[in-house]
């Protein structure tokens, strides 16, 4: 047992803001993405992934195998992503029509699974003999673990456990494969190892265990295996050569690991798998190397968004300090996979920093993912966009400034769909003593220890939050750092709680209600003058919220404006088409010229400036937009 | 004749700054690349150019091919650059040992030439049938271009036609591939233009002028040649497809462009040809394209430093207004380019504009394209420059914090040493009737029509310009529009001038003494806010020098400081490392934080800053550069 963890995804029943984004997963975002899956969609990129589970289990039982296998090495996890979205939804509303398309699309992939255990539809129906040859780039122990999340979701949610054995089997395969059978390979886009902690939790297998445990220790021990396999084989999929160690996350072993590199989303769903077991075995090794990779993402490679991985170039890491906002790739899965490693930083040790940065993940750059309807998606999360550039010149190819349709990669979708609707996994915490509230999320808790919350609260626009107490025993609130004035209250007298690592330690009774109230003030944001992209720029937040400035609320143009640093700043009436209240405040607003060059100082003309919630932009069509300002006093 | 043409490269003796860099050339870079063509300095990339053409004529005289061709398919080009910079260099300084390695060079190439004219060592020596079936990628004729370009300057520095013989007879060779034979090609990268008319210019020869008129005649005509002619071949070079006719700018016949699109040194050498051939025949459409073509480089995607061509990805040209300084390519030979272009844009209409965007060019990207001890490169050339970021960072790898040694590709170096030697060529026009000034360049000049002058000036760190005169007519000195206080005297009283265009006509007497004082003030210069990348930035510049700040000058760093822009710039005291003086300016320093992002507005020291010209950059180890700097009032 850690010494703290997530509530199951049961115990939290959503109200408000998350409450209305789990509606619009349910409504919209699921069942887009099941049609999506059995190609009911026209005019839209082929997914195929339904068809794959049934074309594989017609290879196994030696039928024709139809029209094969189509799309992405890793098209199996569209469908487990999904499953794990539809089971947290089914947790969180029953729906039997859905359940029943769970059910169907879960018999077909129990039917894709060999006798041995081994499921994976583009190895089975293209080339069984190239089974665990291409850990680099082959995507088998991905497409595992993506499924074995699913089966645990799945399971959680509605008790069936068809997928869990399946994905038992299916772990006993592997457990054969990298154990009993020494493969020396490991994972080359992590994810099992996560997955693998998952269904160790759920079931209690100790296989399981071992094998994340082995996955984690074996990383980077040979650094060069990647270059070795690659070397034995005489295929790849995409061309990866395995020379560059630190690209893979396995230059030395992981508990070496000081900097993150290399691809974003592998290394967050590696980092969180390590930061797991560092608390599952009290491993103090793995838990420092734990301590430096989060240290080195959040002071020296995280957007102010909550968004990593600066590079569309292998979608990675670069280097410290190189946060460019234009050229930003900032993947919202890597956000997610923050979300995954501060979530389980919290359950090596309850600080606020780590569920500050899930937090900023979360309400920037992972909201911003997806469009308000629901219906359109960003891969890629830039802090600034300028039509006419973004999306056009070469190395702004990716940073759109609107959201696209469906991806022939279609991680991001299913990934913000599973985040949104198990939201109550990272907002609240438990272990046998304690209640945790890392983040403010209107609904009901219901605390294995026995205690209850009522939650009620409008943020992120208000900063009340308001908690009804059930039962008795120990709670701890989350104080975030960017609250500089706090009111805790107990029953209306100020609260006396024990303040440690920005949470607020109080023990409370049935009946008991409690109100915290955060600062709600906008504030200015300052970049390291180490980051030479963001040298005399501003941006401005509230709460949890970072804000852009869009050329719709500012007269079309942004890129003319300066900012007053030292200007009041108020809330603005709600905005309609975006569903939020904005900020304004002072700005100055240099005027056009023609010539490229002037000697002549620019003309500033005071003006007001409108900024934006950053999860709210490009819902208005194409049009500037800019997180970080220039400023003046 | 065209209206206005540049002096023969013998008719100016240079002096002063520019004699100090033709003698660097001459004494360092001209012999240091000799060694580097015969393959005679141990450490670097093999250039093998000059046994190219050994193996090459040993294939045409049938005997055994020795070691083949090794190298670029346009390595050919690297030995006519040389050559024409060494027939400058003699032109202004005769020296019997280089004319003799010269001669011995042409000897090769000579030798090398077929029987039919071909001259081309990478199809004699690798596969005859090949030849003119890849225009795309195959640069044959941007090779026979660069040794029309060596032949003329040879000849006319030297008198001896040897290699002019050999180029007519190529010249006649693609005449008959092309227009007798109706080959429908034109040029994969332009550069045979603008040499076509060098050698028609030189010899008069109607085919030579024929063949120019044709390439830019037929070119985008058929938009689709070079996709077509991919699909006819089952080679290619480096694997272009053709299927980009604006990258080729090819997309339109050449009178039609209004947008610099495409590889930026092709770019230039195009419009460079269809300027003179415009001049040449009075030709209104081709003019204004040339004018639009101008207009958009120079209104839209010129940088402060006089570079073109945006990015690394194709070496190009970009979007209007996308002008980034970390990631920018701005190729030193862009820039040469440019340089070019606007000579041919004098020669339709004396207009300093065009000069003053040619002195642009050379004293900031082009200078800062050689070491300043003339041993090495940088084809790139960054507005700014982290170490940690710069050259590590896949968006900036090429972004490099010093200039490397020879280069694979080893355009840049020789281009740079003919620019420099042909310096005269730039500086200085004629026509029969008035003698131009177009540049400031210590020394003698001898005009066709027999006005002498003697120009003495420490330009560009003084701004006195002194003429001395011999002869009499019409002179025509160009005013720069950076100088905004002017005073030009004549025998030291107030010169009675006609201003027309930024050029002040004079009529001048045989030892008539003429004073031009321009404005030596330092001057900031502020970037359309429509170029995203440069709002709130400033850069400071000089006369004809855009300084930058580098960290050496400013105690290593230089992300921190905001420089003030209504201070007051002083001139330092002779920087000894780079040979200048320097600009200083009040500045405040953001105090150091730890944290990447803080609420707490920057702690601000008072400080001074320096800035250094931009040419001198990157002299004295890795340190940051930025020509951009955060400003405040």
């Amino acid at each position: 047992m850690k010494k703290l963890e997530a509530i199951p995804v049961t115990a939290y029943r959503a109200d408000g803001f998350i409450k209305n984004y789990q509606k619009l997963v349910k409504d919209t975002v699921i069942p887009y993405q099941h049609e999506v899956l059995f190609d009911r969609i026209e005019g839209i990129e082929k997914s195929h992934v339904g068809q794959n589970f049934e074309n594989a289990g017609r290879v196994l039982r030696g039928e024709d195998p139809a029209d094969g296998f189509y799309g992405m090495v890793f098209q199996d996890s569209d469908a487990a992503k999904w499953l794990e979205a539809v089971a947290y939804s089914l947790a969180n509303t029953p729906d039997s029509k859905l359940e029943q398309d769970a059910d169907e699309l879960i018999a077909l992939i129990e039917a894709a699974q060999d006798t041995d255990g081994y499921l994976n539809t583009y190895y089975t129906i293209k080339d069984k003999d190239k089974r665990w040859t291409n850990l680099l780039e082959g995507h088998e122990l991905y497409c595992s673990g993506h499924m074995m999340e699913a089966a645990v979701a799945y399971y959680e949610a509605t008790g069936k456990d068809t997928l869990l054995k399946v994905m038992l089997r299916n772990m006993e395969h592997i457990y054969d494969v990298f154990i009993t059978n020494g493969h020396p390979g490991y994972p080359g886009h992590p994810e099992v190892e996560l997955a693998l902690l998952k269904l160790y939790r759920a079931t209690g297998n100790p296989h399981a265990l071992e094998l994340a445990r082995h996955f984690i220790d074996v990383r980077g021990v040979d650094s060069e295996y990647y270059k070795k396999e690659r070397a034995s084989r005489d295929w790849t999929v995409w061309g990866s050569d395995g020379r560059d160690p630190y690209y893979q996350q396995s230059a030395m072993p992981v508990r070496e690991l000081s900097v993150a590199t290399g691809h974003a989303v592998r290394a967050g769903y590696l980092f969180t798998a390590m930061a797991d077991l560092a608390a599952t075995d009290n491993d103090d090794a793995l838990q420092d190397a734990c301590l430096r990779l989060w240290d080195n993402i959040t002071t020296k490679q995280l957007y102010v968004t909550g968004g990593i991985g600066q590079t569309v170039n292998g979608e990675a890491f670069t280097k410290d300090y190189d946060l460019p906002s234009d050229t930003a790739y900032a993947e919202t899965c890597a956000s997610i996979a923050l979300m995954m490693f501060a979530s389980r930083m919290l359950e090596i040790a309850p600080k606020s920093d780590y569920a500050d940065v899930m937090e900023q993940a979360f309400y920037n750059t992972v909201l911003a993912g997806m469009q308000l309807d629901g219906k359109r998606f960003f891969y890629v999360n830039p802090l600034e966009v300028v039509p006419g550039i973004s999306g056009e010149v070469n190395t702004q190819r990716h940073d759109l400034p609107e959201r696209p349709g469906w991806y022939t990669c279609a991680c991001c979708p299913p990934n913000v769909a599973r985040t949104i609707t198990s939201f109550g996994r990272y907002a609240y915490g438990e272990n046998a003593d304690t209640a945790f509230c890392h983040l403010f999320a209107s609904g009901e808790i219901a605390f294995a220890n026995g205690l209850k919350l009522q939650c009620k609260t409008d943020y992120p626009y208000d900063f009340n939050i308001f908690y009804k107490v059930s039962g008795a025993g120990k709670l701890a609130i989350r104080i975030p750092n960017w609250s500089k004035k706090n009111v805790l209250t107990l029953n209306n007298a100020k609260a006396t709680a024990e303040l440690k690592d920005g949470y607020a330690y109080l023990t409370v009774s049935d009946g008991d209600e409690i109100c915290l109230t955060l600062d709600s003030a906008p504030r200015m944001i300052f970049a390291n003058p180490r980051v030479p992209r963001l040298t005399g720029k501003v941006a401005i937040a509230r709460g949890p919220l970072v804000y852009c400035f869009e050329g719709n609320d500012n007269a079309g143009d942004i890129l003319s404006l300066r900012v007053k640093t030292f200007s009041d700043m108020k809330i603005t009436e709600p905005i309609p088409a975006i569903n939020a209240t904005g900020i304004q405040l002072s700005a100055t607003r240099i005027a056009k010229t023609e010539s490229l060059y002037s000697t002549t100082p620019p003309t500033e003309i005071p003006t007001e400036a409108i900024a934006i919630p950053y999860y709210t932009w490009g819902n208005r069509g194409k049009n500037q937009m800019r997180v970080w300002m220039d400023y003046e006093k």
